[in-house]
């Protein structure tokens, strides 16, 4: 596969400068080699121009100005955004490639659109519905009634549970779990009682779901993946969960039961919230961070130790551990400074 | 399937007052409507009285004397384990469909009762022991010996290495690994050696484990999930781990090798325990601690960094790294005070 | 499977001291029984000596000689390694049982030494190689294109994406997820656009990888395992990181996208990496530890919180969020103190 610059700007927009040629690759700039092509987005990284081998760049106007790149180029305001849609034309999501692979198992009231694949060794329930041209790869197992839409990845070896909803243009990475119990237990005298979980998981359009990721269905309501939401590796979402649209969450997060996270917020690696509390649209939370309580202004927030070396750690450690004594210790001094100041004022009398 | 309020009576317990009605399904209160049934646990909800449809409640006789409420009422001292119960009257664990299907895979010298169901691409080892009434569900793997007792499910997907051993009335969910390597490296001059891990996983009666967990086997001894213990999902066992009766644990927890928690403990999700330590009984550690010693004495245990806006937490962060400088200048500004004092005192002889 | 110890030190090294005797098995030295082989690495334990009832212990010349201890021995300077060795001679890795399974799935183009296992209910792409004596466990299901060397082992469910390569003597868990899609997303301006993650994840020699573990391909680059490193249960990988040589990472860590981990480092569990930053070789890193910046100075770090009862935690952790203004009323005294000294020296005038 390989484009013209022109062919480019044709299907995707932006101005084209200098010669047309053609590429057949795209790489980071500072590897790109003739025949590809790459992209420039920040001033940081300007002087790569000077050894890139790149046959074309996507750049700002601005930058080029800047620059004074003379070599092809495709403008366009936003360079990190336009190199991923060139990505997309040079590797377009793979086609399913439609039948019933033979050794798939599927159960009796299924309605699976003759345009979507299902691969080997792929095991579905009673009553599943599958819509246009999706990819249901080997080893994934769906449960009874589930629903899912049109152009939907399941990457090999996804367990969707009984009665759970999944929009179109959905991917869900492999080892993911949706549907899964959630950890609901009430206290019975002298052990656990499991306390079963009826609602569903219900996912809507256009998310996206990383792998070994565990989406817990609802233990009465659903737990609920709103349209647009991208979430990472091994996140725990606990039942009853709710995310908000647009809103990406990094690897390692877990989120606890019945917690709400609004729209357009971003949560990083490893970051964990305690359950039934609610984050408002546009949150931004650090790596690492704990959400002990409800966020309703939106901000950046952290919560993690600094970096120390494990020397420097001991003894701040040590003291953290006695600050409340450290604070009354200030304060005891804050007296005495005003008790020695006030012995010393008598004289002015 | 429903039920009238003197049935639910005559199985679970409990005292009728008012009206007896039909019941189809459960709710939650602020939700409920006519023909559901609900629970007030709490005086802090009460306002969700004079609004809910539910065609009757579950209350304990104090509350219900509290709020007088009028309506259909079972009285019970606990509400929320008398509605889990009555959750499980109408969503009875689905029940084992007798057999082996077509597409399952079973070696040579198994002996799996004839009441249990193997699904759809389950491959099971040779010498493999099942009980009565057991639900392997499709992809699951299962290795050569284990034994599995009666009624045990495990969700599609799960992987159970060879010899282990797990007791009746387990569930293990999707995409959970049972007895894989320990992580056991000696260090040999240049390179790590890998130490055979050759001793088993064994879960007793009554545990429950989530999705995508991990329960590694034990070096030489066994890794040991006690009778009851209940594990959410993402969680890390580690070789030779001991967890004790009825203890729970949230997710995201990590556990790292030989370490023992005692019995009827609670774990908030997150958590992290170094290894070779000790956890005495009834101990409850909150989310996102980091238990880095043994705990002896049963309490609440902590140890998070406060959740702040990035702009609170930086100046806060840097200063922690400096803690250890503070408090010697807090000891030298008491060591001045007390001077300061000392020099006053002479005036006084 | 018994051996004398003369059969052991012939094949593994070290000096046999007092009478040969056989062993069948090993234990540890509390538990060992008559017929068993344990050993003492650390003055620590040996009160243990006198109860085992190990027939034979291997001990290092040096503590031999302290304890004084009697019974047959293998004198060697790494005893804890030489154990290890021990094991694996009692133990030996499972061989592989050339063949393909019947209810294998194997793609048009594949190459597949003959003398490996393929097994029940694998599906293996298309022009996938496989070298010599692996073992390629049942539900594995592994992409078009992937490359895997000799002699090694991918347990039962793991996943392999398409294009990856594995090099030889490589062991992978169940459940692990191999070359699944980066988080790669660009902001387009009211949606995420996913970018295509076109890299490799490319396996060296020698590595293992735990159970539930994630690695992500690469955005356009490849993401690298380098040879001998060790990754436990639960770790994240994300796009384009390199973990390097002999480097070993315990479970629950996540690495952010483009962090580069050098060789010979150690990295506790739970520990988490923010993206693109680079660590140097030989660095220890604590459990829990948040590594938010580059690491050039090889040395032990950590950031953790300390462990604290929550009636300890909870004005600790108030004040922690109030640091910068203590350190600010330190200040002030600090100030204020001076003053007050300056002003009793006039009258030294």
């Amino acid at each position: 596969m390989a484009y013209t610059l022109s062919e480019i700007v044709a299907r995707l927009g932006g101005e084209l400068r200098g010669d047309d040629c053609l590429v057949e690759r795209l790489a980071p700039l500072e590897d790109a080699k003739t025949g590809e092509i790459s992209f420039l987005a920040s001033a940081k990284f300007r002087r790569q121009l000077e050894t890139t081998a790149a046959s074309a760049l996507i750049m700002s106007p601005k930058l080029a100005e800047e620059t004074g790149y003379g070599g092809p180029l495709i403008l366009t305001d936003d360079p990190y955004l336009y190199f991923a849609r060139v990505a997309t034309l040079f590797h377009p999501a793979p086609p399913a490639r439609p039948g019933i692979h033979a050794s798939a198992v599927v159960g009796e009231g299924c309605r699976i659109d003759a345009s979507s694949e299902i691969g080997a060794n792929v095991s579905i329930g009673r009553d599943v519905t599958i819509g246009q041209r999706c990819r249901i790869l080997p080893g994934v197992v769906i449960g009874d009634g589930v629903v899912i839409g049109d152009e939907v990845t399941l990457h090999p070896n996804v367990t969707v549970y009984h009665g759970c909803l999944i929009g179109s243009r959905v991917g869900i990475h492999s080892g993911t779990v949706i549907g899964a119990d959630g950890f609901g237990l009430a206290w019975a005298r002298d052990h656990w009682f499991k306390i079963p979980q009826t609602g569903r998981v219900v996912i809507e359009d256009d998310v996206e779901i990383g792998a070994n990721t565990t989406v817990d269905r609802g233990a009465m309501a659903d737990t609920i993946i709103r349209r647009g939401a991208k979430i990472d590796n091994l996140v725990q979402i606990a039942h009853n969960v709710q995310i908000g649209e647009h809103t990406a969450i990094a690897g390692c997060v877990g989120i606890a039961g019945s917690t709400k996270i609004g729209a357009y917020c971003t949560v990083g690696g490893a970051a964990m919230f305690v359950g039934h509390i609610e984050v408002t649209d546009r949150t931004h939370i650090g790596g690492g961070t704990l959400v002990s309580k409800s966020i309703k202004k939106p901000d950046n927030y952290a919560s993690s130790y600094p970096l120390s070396t494990m020397k420097e750690w001991l003894p701040n450690a040590v003291h953290l551990r006695h600050l409340d004594d450290l604070v009354k210790r200030v304060k005891e001094l804050e007296r005495e400074i005003k008790n020695l100041k006030d012995s010393k004022e008598p004289n002015n009398d």
